[in-house]
This record gives C-alpha cells, structure tokens and sequence, in this order.
C-alpha cells in the first residue's frame, strides 16, 4: 500500500465554474473527497462523475453540526495511508482564512506530502462578479482582506481596525455578518468618514446572490434591515461607489 | 449585425491551467481573444483549439512594446460592434491592478455589455503554491496586497506604506521589483521589525520559478544579487517563515 500525496482544492467563491481547471482534474481523479459546505460542493457533479467516489461532508457551519479541525486531519491522513486519492475541497483559497496550512503541517508531521491548488477567493471574486472592482486606477492602489470573525476589541483579535482604516486600501471583510456594526464603528474610530462607500453582497456569484450599496454608517443597520446572512462579503471604500 | 458581449477573464497566475472551468470556456467560445503577455497566453492551445481565432497580443511590457489602453478600447469595441465573440484575457483577476474596470466602462459607454469572470490573484496564489500561506489561524486575521509600481513618496502614490507597516497584516507586493528597497525601507520606517520574514517569488507557478526566503531588511540586497525580474510577487510577514 502506497501513502497517496493529499490534494489540497481551493474551490472557489460558489458557482461551480469558478473552480480552477487544475482543481477540477483533482476532483476527477479523487477517490475521497472531504468538502465543506462553501465552495462547488453543492454542484459537484458538473465537476465530476461522483459514483464510485466517497463524498464525506466536514462542513464546520457556525452553530451548527461540526467536524473538528483534529477529525478532519486525521480523516485526511487515514485515507492517504490506505492508499486513496484524497482531496480535501475547501471554498475560496485554501490559504485565506481556510485553515488550508494547518492541514498541510498535520500532513507533512504524519510524512505525507501535500499539494496546494490556488481558488478564486471570495473576497475579490464576489465584489467583482457584482459590480465592484477592488482596485481602481487612480483611486486606490492596495486592498485589505479581513476576516470579521472577531469583533474589533476581542481579546484573540489580531487586526488593528485603526491601522486599516487610516491605510486608504479598499476594504474587503469576509466572516463578518455577525459583527458589522462594530467592525463599522472601529473603522470610523479610526478615522474612516461615515459618507464612505460601501457594498454588502450575500451569496456571491451564486443564485441566491444579492447586492447591497449603502455607506460605512449604514452598514451595520443594513444588515440588520436586510437580515443578511452569511456567507457574505463587505467591500468598504471609494471603489464601492463606482458603477459602470 | 449584433453586437456581442465582451467578456473579461482574468487568467490566473501564469500556469494554464489555474484559469478558471469558466475562463477556459469563454476562451474556447470566442472568435477574438485580445491577451496580455502575463496569464495562461504561452500555452493558450491547452484551453482551446486557437485555430479559426484571431488572438491580439496587446501586452503591455515594462519598458517594452506597449498598446495604449486606448488603443486596447478601440479594438474591443470595434470587434464587440462587428458581431465577433470578444474575450479579454487578463493576468490574475481582472480587478487586482488590471483596469479591468476602466476597459468596463468604456465598453459601458459604447453600449456594450460586459461579462467579468474572476481570476486566480498572483498574490496570493503565487505565494500559496510556493509555500507560504497569505494567512495563519493565531498568527495573522487579515492581508493586504498592494501594488509596488510606484515607489513609496511619489507624488501619484495612493498607498500609506506607514499604516500598512502598522497593521499587523501579511503584506502581498505586486509589480515592486524595481522598488524593493525603498518599499522595504519604508515598511520599517513604518515600524516593521528589520527581521520581519519575507519571501520573494518569480515567476510564480511557473516553470521558471524561483523561491528566495529572507528578511525585511535584505528584501532590496537579495532582489539585486539574485537578478530578480518581474514578474515577482513579496510576502512581508510572519507567514513568510513559516514551513510545513
């Protein structure tokens, strides 16, 4: 018995050709598939013919059922050891805020290599597909990613709101349904003006997809208003007003 | 005569086949593919049978043989109104510093619609396959991807590289080759430490690549003696030291 190298898929923003082709040829070699609720999963049989392949659902949705990080690695590393293809289909890009490294180092410490397959990440891709472009000629140069799974102010937070806001980059937080305002507060505190465009965008590039303009003081009691609901991206910025 | 919709791919990193299942089918639908010289251009036949198309090359290289962006408009709206089945194939996502919108917006103005397909960013993926994860649970919540095109303190540079030292984010340089050391002697004038890790990567999930592990502080030196060249992507944070 052969130990298998894992395949580590990012799978995209949602819609299920948004994967790169590398990672659909992954998924069509796969014997074993462990996927998460994001990403092409819910239409994997564009993708690939699934019969005669195990489908195994780690979804760690918030609130509901989870599979812990330390089942998912060793589900990885039995199915390797016993000689399967395994991939591993993650939404966005295993390595933006995916856990995607974590894996790779619980692989390599159990002496099984690991292949890394780039996605699109929702954080560019779903304000893209809607209308707002992350970057701007003569507008703005940088753009940050954030994840809001954390309130500004928590104690394991790592992101100094300040900073970002006093940066001038476009702003694009992902994770961040449940703490808007106070991701919106911080980032007046810090110096961001009220009038600042922003765009809320639920379920991105896919059919349930809806589009949001408001401003920077809005932006958490638009999301109350509209009860968004995750997956959902925020785009914050002068980029935000533009329309074509 | 009908007028076709344009559709703007971004193309990946450079390896042909991290386009995206959507790109490759828009390229192999088209009759006019007007490229750049970064993307999947160099190995165009693996995506789709070339023959019967006509491919542009209006590649704008530093210091090279350049198309004006207006001429690039011209020719998508004059193919668009001659019926013909446009692609515009972009390095990377058409919206990370491409002017995917300007090109948008121009074709908005000639009454021309446009379809935008997201591309896998160099800056992350070029990172991602080399080694280094743009983020780390515990370690880092957020990353910021600027351009390095202009160096810090130009008079049309957007980008304050003194709240980006401060954030605390990973720092993702594109197009920075020929201002490596002034971008890192303004990180650490900024307050980043001079042994922050850093990455330098060429020519990223290609063939050529080239993978240079250093600090903060030689960023300038080692991108000199190594004859680092565009394209090149910097990763300036703790991720950059890590290994699996």
């Amino acid at each position: 018995m052969t130990t298998s190298p894992v395949v580590l898929v990012g799978g995209g923003p949602g819609a299920w050709d948004l994967i790169t082709v590398r990672g659909m040829r992954a998924l069509q070699a796969a014997e074993v598939i462990l996927a998460d609720h994001l990403g092409p999963i819910g239409e994997l049989e564009k993708l690939c013919d699934p019969s005669g392949k195990e489908v195994i659902d780690v979804s760690k949705l918030p609130y509901k059922r989870q599979t812990s990080q330390e089942k998912i690695n060793e589900l990885l590393i039995s199915n390797a050891r016993a000689g399967k293809k395994v991939v591993r289909l993650k939404g966005g890009d295993p390595y933006v805020f995916g856990r995607g490294f974590e894996e790779l180092q619980a692989l390599s410490e159990a002496g099984i290599a690991c292949e890394v397959i780039p996605g699109v990440t929702s954080a560019i891709s779903v304000p893209g597909v809607a209308g707002v472009p992350i970057t701007q000629r003569g507008m703005v140069h940088a753009f940050t990613v954030v994840s809001g799974h954390l309130p500004p102010g928590h104690p394991r937070s790592l992101v100094d709101w300040r900073a970002l806001a006093q940066s001038g980059a476009t702003i694009s937080v992902i994770m961040g349904v449940k703490n808007a305002g106070p991701i919106a507060q911080a980032l007046s505190e810090g110096g961001l003006a009220p009038s600042t465009p922003a765009a809320i965008i639920q379920e991105g590039t896919m059919a349930g997809q809806r589009v949001f303009r408001t401003t920077l003081d809005q932006l958490g009691p638009t999301v109350e208003a509209e009860r968004i609901a995750p997956p959902a991206v925020f785009v914050i910025g002068e980029v935000a007003g533009l329309s074509a």
